[in-house]
Protein backbone atom coordinates (compact mmCIF):
# COMPACT_ATOMS: atom_id res chain seq x y z
CA UNK A 1 0.00 0.00 0.00
CA UNK A 2 2.89 2.59 0.29
CA UNK A 3 3.17 5.09 2.89
CA UNK A 4 1.10 8.01 3.65
CA UNK A 5 3.47 11.19 2.64
CA UNK A 6 0.57 13.96 2.71
CA UNK A 7 -3.09 14.44 3.34
CA UNK A 8 -4.44 17.66 1.15
CA UNK A 9 -7.39 19.60 1.19
CA UNK A 10 -8.50 17.13 -1.83
CA UNK A 11 -6.22 14.19 -2.35
CA UNK A 12 -3.72 11.90 -0.31
CA UNK A 13 -0.38 11.37 -1.77
CA UNK A 14 1.15 7.99 -1.18
CA UNK A 15 4.63 6.52 -2.05
CA UNK A 16 4.51 3.51 -4.18
CA UNK A 17 7.44 0.54 -4.90
CA UNK A 18 9.29 3.01 -7.15
CA UNK A 19 10.70 5.43 -5.25
CA UNK A 20 10.09 8.18 -8.55
CA UNK A 21 6.43 7.40 -8.93
CA UNK A 22 3.36 8.46 -6.12
CA UNK A 23 -0.30 7.32 -6.03
CA UNK A 24 -3.00 10.02 -5.52
CA UNK A 25 -6.01 9.20 -4.23
CA UNK A 26 -8.94 11.74 -4.62
CA UNK A 27 -10.87 12.36 -1.45
CA UNK A 28 -15.09 12.55 -1.32
CA UNK A 29 -14.66 16.20 0.66
CA UNK A 30 -14.36 19.51 -0.42
CA UNK A 31 -12.74 22.67 1.56
CA UNK A 32 -13.43 26.57 1.24
CA UNK A 33 -11.67 29.44 3.06
CA UNK A 34 -8.34 27.21 2.95
CA UNK A 35 -9.94 24.68 4.43
CA UNK A 36 -11.44 26.11 7.24
CA UNK A 37 -14.74 24.49 6.19
CA UNK A 38 -14.65 20.50 5.03
CA UNK A 39 -17.75 18.58 3.36
CA UNK A 40 -17.95 14.79 2.64
CA UNK A 41 -19.79 14.48 -1.10
CA UNK A 42 -20.12 10.64 -1.89
CA UNK A 43 -18.74 10.05 -5.54
CA UNK A 44 -16.97 13.45 -5.49
CA UNK A 45 -13.24 11.95 -5.23
CA UNK A 46 -14.35 9.63 -8.36
CA UNK A 47 -15.37 12.30 -10.87
CA UNK A 48 -12.43 15.10 -9.68
CA UNK A 49 -10.32 12.07 -10.77
CA UNK A 50 -12.19 11.47 -13.98
CA UNK A 51 -12.00 15.28 -15.36
CA UNK A 52 -8.07 15.53 -14.10
CA UNK A 53 -7.42 12.30 -15.81
CA UNK A 54 -9.19 13.21 -19.38
CA UNK A 55 -7.76 16.84 -19.04
CA UNK A 56 -3.77 15.48 -18.16
CA UNK A 57 -4.45 12.91 -21.08
CA UNK A 58 -5.73 15.79 -23.47
CA UNK A 59 -2.99 18.36 -22.38
CA UNK A 60 -0.22 15.56 -23.02
CA UNK A 61 -1.28 14.57 -26.53
CA UNK A 62 -1.15 18.42 -26.85
CA UNK A 63 2.30 18.55 -25.71
CA UNK A 64 2.54 19.39 -22.27
CA UNK A 65 4.44 18.16 -20.19
CA UNK A 66 3.19 16.60 -17.12
CA UNK A 67 3.89 14.23 -13.91
CA UNK A 68 0.48 11.95 -15.12
CA UNK A 69 1.21 8.34 -15.42
CA UNK A 70 -2.05 6.61 -15.09
CA UNK A 71 -5.52 5.99 -13.65
CA UNK A 72 -5.10 3.55 -11.48
CA UNK A 73 -8.90 3.10 -10.40
CA UNK A 74 -11.79 5.05 -9.71
CA UNK A 75 -10.35 7.32 -7.60
CA UNK A 76 -6.56 7.02 -8.16
CA UNK A 77 -3.77 7.80 -10.26
CA UNK A 78 -0.24 7.05 -10.49
CA UNK A 79 2.00 10.39 -11.00
CA UNK A 80 5.37 10.93 -10.80
CA UNK A 81 7.13 12.17 -7.68
CA UNK A 82 7.78 16.20 -7.75
CA UNK A 83 9.57 18.53 -5.84
CA UNK A 84 6.82 21.00 -5.78
CA UNK A 85 7.11 24.65 -6.66
CA UNK A 86 4.97 26.29 -4.23
CA UNK A 87 3.14 28.79 -6.08
CA UNK A 88 -0.72 28.48 -7.25
CA UNK A 89 -0.66 29.89 -11.10
CA UNK A 90 -3.94 31.84 -11.24
CA UNK A 91 -5.20 32.44 -14.69
CA UNK A 92 -7.80 34.92 -15.10
CA UNK A 93 -10.04 34.90 -18.84
CA UNK A 94 -13.66 36.32 -17.55
CA UNK A 95 -13.61 38.76 -14.09
CA UNK A 96 -14.92 36.30 -10.99
CA UNK A 97 -14.41 35.33 -7.68
CA UNK A 98 -11.62 37.15 -5.67
CA UNK A 99 -10.47 39.64 -8.44
CA UNK A 100 -13.98 41.41 -8.65
CA UNK A 101 -13.94 42.43 -5.15
CA UNK A 102 -10.28 43.07 -5.21
CA UNK A 103 -10.53 45.87 -7.86
CA UNK A 104 -14.69 46.20 -7.23
CA UNK A 105 -15.00 44.80 -11.09
CA UNK A 106 -18.29 43.49 -12.14
CA UNK A 107 -18.40 39.66 -12.44
CA UNK A 108 -18.76 38.13 -15.93
CA UNK A 109 -16.70 41.07 -17.93
CA UNK A 110 -14.48 39.33 -20.67
CA UNK A 111 -10.76 40.17 -20.25
CA UNK A 112 -8.84 41.47 -22.98
CA UNK A 113 -5.91 39.51 -22.21
CA UNK A 114 -5.66 37.12 -19.27
CA UNK A 115 -4.90 38.01 -16.27
CA UNK A 116 -1.75 35.95 -14.56
CA UNK A 117 -1.23 36.12 -10.52
CA UNK A 118 0.63 33.84 -8.20
CA UNK A 119 -0.12 33.30 -5.26
CA UNK A 120 1.89 31.36 -2.26
CA UNK A 121 0.97 28.67 -1.35
CA UNK A 122 0.83 28.18 2.45
CA UNK A 123 -2.59 27.63 4.73
CA UNK A 124 -0.77 29.48 7.43
CA UNK A 125 0.21 32.88 5.76
CA UNK A 126 -3.32 32.46 3.65
CA UNK A 127 -2.17 32.01 0.28
CA UNK A 128 -0.43 35.43 0.36
CA UNK A 129 0.18 37.16 -3.63
CA UNK A 130 4.00 36.47 -4.23
CA UNK A 131 4.94 38.19 -8.00
CA UNK A 132 7.96 37.82 -9.61
CA UNK A 133 10.61 39.13 -7.46
CA UNK A 134 8.24 37.76 -3.98
CA UNK A 135 8.72 34.44 -5.56
CA UNK A 136 13.01 34.64 -6.10
CA UNK A 137 12.96 36.80 -2.92
CA UNK A 138 11.10 33.95 -0.96
CA UNK A 139 13.14 30.73 -2.85
CA UNK A 140 10.08 29.74 -4.21
CA UNK A 141 11.24 29.52 -7.27
CA UNK A 142 14.21 30.83 -9.70
CA UNK A 143 13.21 33.72 -12.21
CA UNK A 144 14.33 30.82 -14.99
CA UNK A 145 11.61 28.36 -13.40
CA UNK A 146 8.78 31.53 -13.04
CA UNK A 147 9.06 32.34 -16.60
CA UNK A 148 8.76 28.35 -17.51
CA UNK A 149 5.65 28.15 -15.84
CA UNK A 150 4.10 31.04 -16.86
CA UNK A 151 4.62 30.29 -20.37
CA UNK A 152 3.55 26.47 -19.54
CA UNK A 153 0.44 27.88 -18.09
CA UNK A 154 -0.18 30.05 -20.93
CA UNK A 155 0.08 26.93 -23.45
CA UNK A 156 -2.87 25.36 -20.95
CA UNK A 157 -5.03 28.62 -21.10
CA UNK A 158 -4.87 28.21 -25.15
CA UNK A 159 -5.51 24.47 -25.10
CA UNK A 160 -8.49 24.24 -22.29
CA UNK A 161 -9.78 27.05 -23.21
CA UNK A 162 -10.68 25.66 -26.32
CA UNK A 163 -11.62 21.83 -25.05
CA UNK A 164 -13.96 23.65 -22.57
CA UNK A 165 -16.10 25.96 -25.33
CA UNK A 166 -16.08 22.54 -27.42
CA UNK A 167 -18.04 21.23 -24.47
CA UNK A 168 -20.18 24.16 -23.97
CA UNK A 169 -18.39 25.80 -20.88
CA UNK A 170 -16.21 28.86 -20.53
CA UNK A 171 -12.88 28.48 -18.49
CA UNK A 172 -13.23 31.90 -16.34
CA UNK A 173 -10.31 31.41 -14.31
CA UNK A 174 -7.89 28.35 -12.81
CA UNK A 175 -5.18 27.32 -11.15
CA UNK A 176 -2.37 25.81 -11.88
CA UNK A 177 0.85 23.99 -9.98
CA UNK A 178 4.26 22.85 -11.04
CA UNK A 179 7.17 20.36 -10.18
CA UNK A 180 9.89 19.35 -11.03
CA UNK A 181 10.93 15.60 -11.79
CA UNK A 182 14.51 14.10 -10.15
CA UNK A 183 16.15 15.16 -13.07
CA UNK A 184 15.17 19.13 -13.05
CA UNK A 185 12.03 19.17 -15.91
CA UNK A 186 9.32 21.58 -14.88
CA UNK A 187 6.17 19.71 -15.46
CA UNK A 188 2.71 20.39 -14.72
CA UNK A 189 1.79 18.78 -11.61
CA UNK A 190 -1.57 18.35 -9.09
CA UNK A 191 -4.79 18.24 -10.69
CA UNK A 192 -7.37 19.83 -13.02
CA UNK A 193 -10.78 19.61 -11.79
CA UNK A 194 -13.83 21.93 -11.06
CA UNK A 195 -12.18 22.17 -7.46
CA UNK A 196 -9.25 24.32 -9.22
CA UNK A 197 -11.22 26.70 -11.67
CA UNK A 198 -14.37 28.44 -12.73
CA UNK A 199 -16.78 26.51 -15.34
CA UNK A 200 -19.91 28.61 -16.49
CA UNK A 201 -21.82 27.37 -18.76
CA UNK A 202 -21.99 28.99 -22.82
CA UNK A 203 -25.28 29.50 -22.53
CA UNK A 204 -27.45 30.06 -18.89
CA UNK A 205 -23.87 30.70 -17.18
CA UNK A 206 -24.38 28.38 -14.76
CA UNK A 207 -21.92 27.10 -12.45
CA UNK A 208 -20.02 24.33 -12.91
CA UNK A 209 -17.38 24.35 -10.57
CA UNK A 210 -17.16 24.57 -7.12
CA UNK A 211 -18.96 28.09 -5.95
CA UNK A 212 -21.88 25.61 -6.31
CA UNK A 213 -20.43 24.00 -2.88
CA UNK A 214 -19.06 27.53 -1.72
CA UNK A 215 -22.48 29.13 -2.96
CA UNK A 216 -24.74 26.13 -1.71
CA UNK A 217 -26.30 26.12 -5.37
CA UNK A 218 -26.71 21.76 -5.94
CA UNK A 219 -25.15 18.68 -5.88
CA UNK A 220 -21.10 19.26 -6.63
CA UNK A 221 -20.71 15.78 -7.38
CA UNK A 222 -23.84 15.70 -9.92
CA UNK A 223 -22.12 18.79 -11.43
CA UNK A 224 -18.99 17.42 -11.55
CA UNK A 225 -20.01 14.81 -13.23
CA UNK A 226 -22.10 16.48 -16.06
CA UNK A 227 -18.15 18.25 -16.44
CA UNK A 228 -16.79 14.82 -17.42
CA UNK A 229 -19.49 13.98 -19.28
CA UNK A 230 -19.58 16.77 -21.96
CA UNK A 231 -15.99 16.27 -22.05
CA UNK A 232 -15.83 12.89 -22.33
CA UNK A 233 -17.88 13.32 -25.32
CA UNK A 234 -15.44 16.13 -26.87
CA UNK A 235 -13.13 14.00 -26.55
CA UNK A 236 -14.29 11.17 -28.11
CA UNK A 237 -15.01 13.35 -31.15
CA UNK A 238 -11.68 14.45 -31.20
CA UNK A 239 -10.58 10.84 -31.51
CA UNK A 240 -12.83 9.80 -33.75
CA UNK A 241 -11.27 12.69 -36.65
CA UNK B 1 -4.85 81.64 -4.66
CA UNK B 2 -5.85 79.19 -7.47
CA UNK B 3 -8.66 76.40 -6.51
CA UNK B 4 -8.49 73.31 -4.31
CA UNK B 5 -8.24 70.68 -6.41
CA UNK B 6 -7.48 67.48 -4.33
CA UNK B 7 -7.17 67.52 -0.67
CA UNK B 8 -5.33 64.03 0.48
CA UNK B 9 -3.87 62.31 3.56
CA UNK B 10 -0.35 64.66 3.58
CA UNK B 11 -0.81 67.04 0.96
CA UNK B 12 -3.10 69.93 -1.08
CA UNK B 13 -3.40 70.26 -5.08
CA UNK B 14 -3.90 73.81 -5.97
CA UNK B 15 -4.50 75.10 -9.59
CA UNK B 16 -2.55 77.89 -10.59
CA UNK B 17 -2.32 79.95 -13.49
CA UNK B 18 -0.57 78.25 -15.29
CA UNK B 19 -2.83 75.21 -16.44
CA UNK B 20 0.00 73.00 -16.51
CA UNK B 21 1.43 73.81 -13.21
CA UNK B 22 -0.05 73.15 -9.55
CA UNK B 23 1.13 74.44 -5.99
CA UNK B 24 1.47 71.64 -3.28
CA UNK B 25 1.04 72.77 -0.35
CA UNK B 26 2.60 70.01 2.83
CA UNK B 27 -0.04 69.42 5.86
CA UNK B 28 1.54 69.05 9.22
CA UNK B 29 -0.70 65.73 9.62
CA UNK B 30 0.13 62.55 9.66
CA UNK B 31 -2.03 59.37 9.08
CA UNK B 32 -1.94 55.50 8.98
CA UNK B 33 -3.97 52.47 8.10
CA UNK B 34 -5.37 54.10 4.25
CA UNK B 35 -6.40 57.30 6.59
CA UNK B 36 -8.01 55.72 9.28
CA UNK B 37 -5.92 57.38 12.01
CA UNK B 38 -5.09 60.77 11.56
CA UNK B 39 -2.54 63.20 13.56
CA UNK B 40 -1.34 66.56 13.97
CA UNK B 41 2.33 67.29 14.19
CA UNK B 42 3.78 71.04 14.07
CA UNK B 43 6.32 71.51 11.59
CA UNK B 44 5.98 68.10 10.09
CA UNK B 45 4.60 69.76 6.69
CA UNK B 46 7.71 71.15 6.79
CA UNK B 47 10.02 68.79 7.35
CA UNK B 48 8.51 66.46 4.53
CA UNK B 49 8.70 69.48 2.13
CA UNK B 50 12.39 70.21 2.34
CA UNK B 51 13.24 66.55 2.00
CA UNK B 52 10.83 65.55 -1.13
CA UNK B 53 12.69 69.32 -2.25
CA UNK B 54 16.20 67.77 -1.96
CA UNK B 55 15.70 64.39 -2.90
CA UNK B 56 13.73 65.40 -6.29
CA UNK B 57 16.32 68.29 -6.59
CA UNK B 58 19.22 65.35 -6.90
CA UNK B 59 17.29 62.92 -8.88
CA UNK B 60 16.77 66.01 -11.54
CA UNK B 61 20.97 66.30 -11.13
CA UNK B 62 21.22 62.54 -12.00
CA UNK B 63 18.99 62.69 -14.73
CA UNK B 64 15.45 61.30 -13.78
CA UNK B 65 13.02 62.94 -14.93
CA UNK B 66 9.92 64.32 -12.83
CA UNK B 67 7.17 67.09 -12.02
CA UNK B 68 8.73 69.01 -9.57
CA UNK B 69 9.28 72.59 -10.59
CA UNK B 70 10.74 74.50 -7.54
CA UNK B 71 10.09 75.17 -3.82
CA UNK B 72 7.65 78.31 -3.07
CA UNK B 73 7.46 78.59 0.68
CA UNK B 74 8.37 76.23 3.56
CA UNK B 75 5.14 73.90 2.81
CA UNK B 76 4.67 74.52 -0.63
CA UNK B 77 6.40 74.31 -4.34
CA UNK B 78 5.44 74.18 -7.63
CA UNK B 79 4.82 70.75 -9.64
CA UNK B 80 4.11 69.89 -13.18
CA UNK B 81 0.51 68.79 -13.18
CA UNK B 82 0.28 65.53 -14.07
CA UNK B 83 -2.11 62.83 -14.87
CA UNK B 84 -0.90 60.53 -12.33
CA UNK B 85 -1.19 56.71 -13.02
CA UNK B 86 -2.88 55.52 -10.34
CA UNK B 87 -0.46 53.00 -8.78
CA UNK B 88 2.43 52.65 -5.98
CA UNK B 89 5.54 51.16 -6.89
CA UNK B 90 6.81 49.75 -4.01
CA UNK B 91 10.72 48.94 -3.92
CA UNK B 92 12.15 46.52 -0.92
CA UNK B 93 16.28 46.12 -0.17
CA UNK B 94 15.58 44.92 3.38
CA UNK B 95 13.02 42.74 4.64
CA UNK B 96 10.43 45.24 6.86
CA UNK B 97 6.52 45.83 7.09
CA UNK B 98 4.03 44.23 5.43
CA UNK B 99 6.58 41.96 3.14
CA UNK B 100 7.86 40.30 6.24
CA UNK B 101 4.20 39.62 7.76
CA UNK B 102 3.05 38.74 4.64
CA UNK B 103 5.63 35.83 4.39
CA UNK B 104 6.14 35.32 7.73
CA UNK B 105 9.72 36.96 7.37
CA UNK B 106 11.92 38.26 9.95
CA UNK B 107 12.76 42.24 9.93
CA UNK B 108 16.27 43.03 8.67
CA UNK B 109 16.89 40.61 6.76
CA UNK B 110 18.90 42.24 3.90
CA UNK B 111 17.33 41.02 0.06
CA UNK B 112 20.07 39.61 -2.34
CA UNK B 113 17.81 41.54 -4.72
CA UNK B 114 15.06 44.25 -4.83
CA UNK B 115 11.52 43.23 -4.30
CA UNK B 116 9.46 45.15 -6.35
CA UNK B 117 5.56 45.22 -6.00
CA UNK B 118 2.85 47.39 -6.99
CA UNK B 119 -0.49 48.52 -5.95
CA UNK B 120 -3.33 50.10 -7.08
CA UNK B 121 -4.11 53.69 -5.33
CA UNK B 122 -7.43 53.09 -3.92
CA UNK B 123 -8.12 53.90 -0.35
CA UNK B 124 -12.00 52.24 -0.64
CA UNK B 125 -10.23 49.00 -2.11
CA UNK B 126 -7.81 49.31 0.14
CA UNK B 127 -4.75 49.79 -2.27
CA UNK B 128 -4.86 45.94 -3.65
CA UNK B 129 -1.76 44.79 -5.21
CA UNK B 130 -1.61 44.76 -8.95
CA UNK B 131 0.70 43.37 -10.64
CA UNK B 132 1.31 44.07 -14.39
CA UNK B 133 -1.73 42.28 -16.10
CA UNK B 134 -3.88 43.66 -13.76
CA UNK B 135 -2.90 46.67 -14.12
CA UNK B 136 -3.39 46.66 -17.70
CA UNK B 137 -6.78 44.97 -16.71
CA UNK B 138 -8.11 47.64 -14.90
CA UNK B 139 -6.49 50.56 -17.00
CA UNK B 140 -4.49 51.43 -14.46
CA UNK B 141 -1.54 51.65 -17.23
CA UNK B 142 -0.60 50.39 -20.67
CA UNK B 143 1.88 47.35 -20.74
CA UNK B 144 4.76 49.93 -21.88
CA UNK B 145 4.27 52.41 -19.19
CA UNK B 146 4.46 49.67 -16.00
CA UNK B 147 8.20 48.93 -17.49
CA UNK B 148 8.97 52.61 -17.84
CA UNK B 149 7.76 53.41 -14.57
CA UNK B 150 9.57 50.36 -13.42
CA UNK B 151 13.16 51.46 -15.12
CA UNK B 152 12.37 55.07 -13.89
CA UNK B 153 12.00 53.47 -10.00
CA UNK B 154 14.87 50.62 -10.31
CA UNK B 155 17.12 54.11 -11.40
CA UNK B 156 16.28 56.03 -8.20
CA UNK B 157 17.02 52.96 -5.77
CA UNK B 158 20.41 52.61 -7.11
CA UNK B 159 20.71 56.41 -6.56
CA UNK B 160 18.79 56.84 -3.48
CA UNK B 161 20.28 53.93 -1.54
CA UNK B 162 23.56 55.74 -2.35
CA UNK B 163 22.57 59.10 -1.36
CA UNK B 164 20.81 57.58 1.95
CA UNK B 165 23.65 55.52 3.01
CA UNK B 166 26.19 58.37 2.71
CA UNK B 167 23.88 59.92 5.12
CA UNK B 168 24.28 57.12 7.45
CA UNK B 169 21.16 55.79 6.35
CA UNK B 170 19.41 52.21 5.00
CA UNK B 171 16.93 53.07 2.84
CA UNK B 172 15.04 49.75 3.41
CA UNK B 173 11.56 49.92 1.19
CA UNK B 174 9.67 52.57 -0.52
CA UNK B 175 7.08 54.07 -2.68
CA UNK B 176 7.16 55.85 -5.67
CA UNK B 177 4.27 57.14 -7.86
CA UNK B 178 4.69 58.60 -11.85
CA UNK B 179 2.71 60.61 -13.75
CA UNK B 180 2.17 61.92 -17.39
CA UNK B 181 2.96 65.39 -18.20
CA UNK B 182 0.36 66.60 -20.80
CA UNK B 183 2.91 66.09 -23.85
CA UNK B 184 2.80 61.99 -22.51
CA UNK B 185 6.42 62.40 -20.69
CA UNK B 186 6.38 59.88 -18.03
CA UNK B 187 7.87 61.65 -14.56
CA UNK B 188 7.94 60.56 -11.67
CA UNK B 189 5.60 62.82 -9.00
CA UNK B 190 4.31 62.89 -5.68
CA UNK B 191 6.93 63.37 -3.02
CA UNK B 192 9.56 61.02 -1.51
CA UNK B 193 9.71 61.75 2.55
CA UNK B 194 10.06 59.42 5.09
CA UNK B 195 5.89 59.02 5.17
CA UNK B 196 6.62 56.98 1.96
CA UNK B 197 10.05 55.00 2.76
CA UNK B 198 11.44 53.23 6.00
CA UNK B 199 14.50 54.58 6.70
CA UNK B 200 17.15 52.89 9.44
CA UNK B 201 19.60 54.33 10.88
CA UNK B 202 23.32 52.91 9.71
CA UNK B 203 24.50 52.09 12.94
CA UNK B 204 21.76 51.42 15.62
CA UNK B 205 18.54 50.63 12.72
CA UNK B 206 16.72 53.45 14.73
CA UNK B 207 13.51 54.26 12.84
CA UNK B 208 13.98 57.52 10.95
CA UNK B 209 10.61 57.58 8.82
CA UNK B 210 6.63 57.45 9.87
CA UNK B 211 7.18 53.93 11.98
CA UNK B 212 8.28 56.29 14.73
CA UNK B 213 4.55 57.51 14.20
CA UNK B 214 3.01 54.06 13.27
CA UNK B 215 4.75 52.78 16.95
CA UNK B 216 4.58 55.63 19.11
CA UNK B 217 8.08 56.33 19.04
CA UNK B 218 8.92 59.60 19.41
CA UNK B 219 7.97 62.52 17.95
CA UNK B 220 7.96 62.59 13.93
CA UNK B 221 9.06 66.53 13.11
CA UNK B 222 11.98 65.98 14.88
CA UNK B 223 12.85 62.85 12.95
CA UNK B 224 12.35 64.15 10.19
CA UNK B 225 14.58 66.71 10.91
CA UNK B 226 17.00 64.94 11.47
CA UNK B 227 17.34 63.12 8.16
CA UNK B 228 16.64 66.36 6.49
CA UNK B 229 20.17 67.50 8.10
CA UNK B 230 22.19 64.54 7.80
CA UNK B 231 20.76 64.54 3.56
CA UNK B 232 21.62 68.28 3.44
CA UNK B 233 25.11 67.70 4.97
CA UNK B 234 25.87 64.96 2.42
CA UNK B 235 24.39 67.07 -0.50
CA UNK B 236 26.62 70.29 0.35
CA UNK B 237 30.05 68.24 0.46
CA UNK B 238 28.42 66.44 -3.08
CA UNK B 239 28.18 70.76 -4.18
CA UNK B 240 31.38 71.27 -3.00
CA UNK B 241 33.57 68.65 -5.03
N1 LIG C 1 3.55 15.01 -8.66
C1 LIG C 1 3.56 15.45 -7.40
N2 LIG C 1 4.60 15.19 -6.57
C2 LIG C 1 4.59 15.64 -5.30
N3 LIG C 1 3.62 16.39 -4.76
C3 LIG C 1 2.57 16.70 -5.54
C4 LIG C 1 2.48 16.24 -6.88
N4 LIG C 1 1.31 16.73 -7.41
C5 LIG C 1 0.72 17.45 -6.44
N5 LIG C 1 1.46 17.44 -5.29
C6 LIG C 1 1.16 18.06 -4.01
O1 LIG C 1 0.37 17.13 -3.27
C7 LIG C 1 -0.70 17.80 -2.60
C8 LIG C 1 -2.02 17.35 -3.18
O2 LIG C 1 -3.03 17.31 -2.23
P1 LIG C 1 -4.11 18.46 -2.03
O3 LIG C 1 -5.23 17.82 -1.31
O4 LIG C 1 -4.38 19.18 -3.32
O5 LIG C 1 -3.25 19.38 -1.06
P2 LIG C 1 -3.36 20.92 -0.61
O6 LIG C 1 -4.41 20.96 0.45
O7 LIG C 1 -1.96 21.20 -0.08
O8 LIG C 1 -3.69 21.70 -1.86
C9 LIG C 1 -0.50 19.29 -2.85
O9 LIG C 1 0.23 19.87 -1.77
C10 LIG C 1 0.31 19.33 -4.13
O10 LIG C 1 1.13 20.48 -4.21
N1 LIG D 1 2.27 66.33 -10.34
C1 LIG D 1 1.06 65.91 -9.94
N2 LIG D 1 -0.05 66.19 -10.67
C2 LIG D 1 -1.29 65.75 -10.27
N3 LIG D 1 -1.48 65.03 -9.16
C3 LIG D 1 -0.40 64.72 -8.39
C4 LIG D 1 0.91 65.13 -8.74
N4 LIG D 1 1.78 64.65 -7.81
C5 LIG D 1 1.02 63.97 -6.93
N5 LIG D 1 -0.28 63.99 -7.26
C6 LIG D 1 -1.41 63.39 -6.53
O1 LIG D 1 -1.85 64.35 -5.57
C7 LIG D 1 -2.16 63.72 -4.34
C8 LIG D 1 -1.18 64.18 -3.28
O2 LIG D 1 -1.75 64.26 -2.03
P1 LIG D 1 -1.61 63.12 -0.91
O3 LIG D 1 -1.91 63.80 0.38
O4 LIG D 1 -0.32 62.38 -1.04
O5 LIG D 1 -2.82 62.21 -1.39
P2 LIG D 1 -3.22 60.68 -1.10
O6 LIG D 1 -3.89 60.66 0.22
O7 LIG D 1 -4.16 60.37 -2.25
O8 LIG D 1 -1.95 59.87 -1.19
C9 LIG D 1 -2.02 62.22 -4.58
O9 LIG D 1 -3.27 61.67 -4.93
C10 LIG D 1 -1.06 62.15 -5.75
O10 LIG D 1 -1.25 60.97 -6.54
MG1 LIG E 1 -4.64 21.27 -3.64
MG1 LIG F 1 0.03 60.32 -0.85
Amino acid sequence: MGELLYSGKAKQMWTTEDPDLLRVVYLDQATMLNGKRKDHFVGKGTAANDISTLVFEYLIRKGIPTHFVKRLSPTEELVKKCEMIRLEFVTRNIVAGHFASRFGLKEGTPLDQPVEETFYKSDELDDPFANESDAIAIQACTANEYQQCWELARRCNVLLTALFAKAGMKLVDFKLEFGKLADGTLVLADEFSPDNCRLWDRETNAHLDKDVFRKNLGDITTTYDEVYERLQKVVMEENDD
